[in-house]
């Protein structure tokens, strides 16, 4: 259990880290033209979901995402007891990945994200990009288990695109987002309706998904 | 049957709103180089394209495209009647996916597309772009079954560059298309001149590639 | 035979259309930006060739470029008889692909390119180019032979950016570029000069990497 | 052993390559878009370091980098002896690198870097780009052994991008770019401070990963 939440720890680092970082490389080399920033950020995150969930995929399941846990935990593949675990390991791992991330592009390690993503179209994005992830992970399960870790990368790149919300689909780095006024950041009155799009999305994934994707 | 209807109506939803989606997103964010919005488009289109063929391709074969079911129909791989079933799953899925991707970006519901998409040269480019997607799928079908997910997506993400047409390769991404006054729309009056290409594509591989890839 | 001279036609028709229009499509859409439309040009190309080998390879062997079969030829892994078959289907190939590209971008059919591409560091670099094909070409086969498809892709998509030639690697892509006075064109009188080094990378190929990768 | 060791000389050559003249072609394609330039050096670098790993590592387990070598001799999966032997070949590839990419940009042989990258934040984020990779590495040795070369190539691409440092994560990648006063150079200077992160990245790596993916 341990290694299972050092595993989550160090995965939600990494993807936070990866989003976080790639969007202030960006900004620096690209500052007038953000959608190639944003082209970074979403190839970037799609390699290292596929090679975080390979990598730590047998230690922990590799959720390193809150969603993920919920879904799961709803459709019972992991112990309620478990899942609550992996929460503050999740979490503890995005506030750190702030720091790092901050410290290797030399700015103040906690920041206050003043980039406004409110409103209900964002909401619905959001919640959009986090059902399709659950989607995609149920998919995946059921008919190319060995291609779940590099099709959730896949649903991310593409999701950083077509849903306007740049596709978070993650409370931990909605979380760790707030405290980054960079690229990525958003502002934390924003952030609770971010959140509740993604278990919304992840919860109607838990409930619907089994009758398209029986076990 | 009824779980592959829906698997063709979520399929082409997803796939019409990423590509609506990311060409959104890309003027958004690019909005003085459209090289850059075809660039994420292709790519983000390929990547789903994977995806929804490896997730949905069990349920109903994950034609999601009327031309890819009618070059099935002619080579007698899908049931007349089976075809023409997956055709209105097929469209209502694109329509829901325009409604969809405009409110995710806070767009009015339904438009009537102004780009000029006219004339010869394009309706051969359609035509090329969907042939050679049904030759991707013969040759898979043939030499790598396992890998036509991708392969397919790989084609589109080439035909977006290399056809002039930008490749929609799809009458149900062609139809929604039109309600789209965004990056990938086409007017209403070229969409004709499109699907036949697409239709003529699809049948003449239907016709040809048997003799370069036997069943 | 027949099947295998008509696969070679195909397929160096679908990869000299793929480099070309890939050009011309990012020029028109990236006008003052070269180097998205040869990061467009460099992603197609790499998956088309992904594509071709996987799908025309248990055909014809998938050589679609004299020099990979000039390699073969003298490494005796293609009778010269049937070597000397597939040379005239290749520049076919190439020759409809240019006709084609250009009717789909709506050009006048035969151009005369006026882009210099002379001098001793080009032909250093088209060598470079055409001998890491051999490399991989001869490497994929001794250690991975499933993955020779798709690693030939990313060595031409990586030798279009660090060689200087662009990397065309391949006399027949050469030859129709001629003849496309367009983003990847090359005058005429440059011609020779990388023909050369391509047959000379081969060449030099052939006779040493047998050493390193023993069949 | 000699194999071995030629094989270091050359995947090292053909990184240190791909990596300098990558930055070259895209400042002469999109000099005012130093973005671009990085995408392009980040994905074809991936792409290689996959192509190189897959082909020369049965060879000579395909380091092409003294950090990796380093790591594996910590942790006793290569003899000090043989370890030794790799250094020499590793930095010869790099420094005929140099010369042959500037040969092939017509550019001076051999030139002194003038970009700055000096400085704690940069040293960490080297550091933690090497610690990366040595994860990447022993994670996939464990778990994944067949997908280690293209999982090191994403490891890579996207650490360009998220750690500040551009992620050179290779002491004979920077003793090259001291050497190239291009997109991609290091003033010598600063290069000792940069070796030596990625020295502290791969010893850390070697003592404390073996907790986490035992052999």
């Amino acid at each position: 259990m341990q290694r299972a939440l050092f595993a989550e720890f160090l995965g939600t680092l990494i993807l936070v880290a990866c989003g976080i970082g790639a969007g202030i490389m960006g900004t620096n080399l690209a500052p007038g033209l953000p959608g190639l920033t944003l082209l970074a950020c979403s190839l970037t995150t799609g390699l290292i979901l596929w090679l975080l969930i390979t990598l730590l995929g047998p230690l922990s399941g590799a959720h390193i995402n809150p969603a993920v846990t919920l879904y799961f935990a709803l459709r019972g593949e992991i112990a309620p007891r478990a899942a609550l675990a992996y929460l503050p390991a999740q979490i503890a791992g995005a506030a750190v990945a702030v720091l790092l991330v901050h410290a290797m592009f030399a700015l103040p390690p906690v920041q206050v994200a003043a980039t406004a993503r409110g409103g209900a179209a964002l909401a619905l994005s959001e919640g959009v990009a986090t059902f399709g992830l659950m989607l995609t992970i149920a998919g995946s399960q059921r008919h190319a288990p060995g291609q779940l870790a590099a099709l959730v990368g896949a649903w991310i790149t593409a999701a950083f695109w077509f849903t306007g919300s740049a596709s978070f689909a993650n409370p931990a780095v909605t979380f760790a987002r707030m405290f980054s006024d960079t690229f990525t950041g958003i502002r934390p009155a924003d952030a609770p309706l971010y959140m509740l799009a993604e278990v919304a999305g992840a919860a109607l994934g838990a409930l619907t998904l089994g009758k398209l994707f029986p076990r």
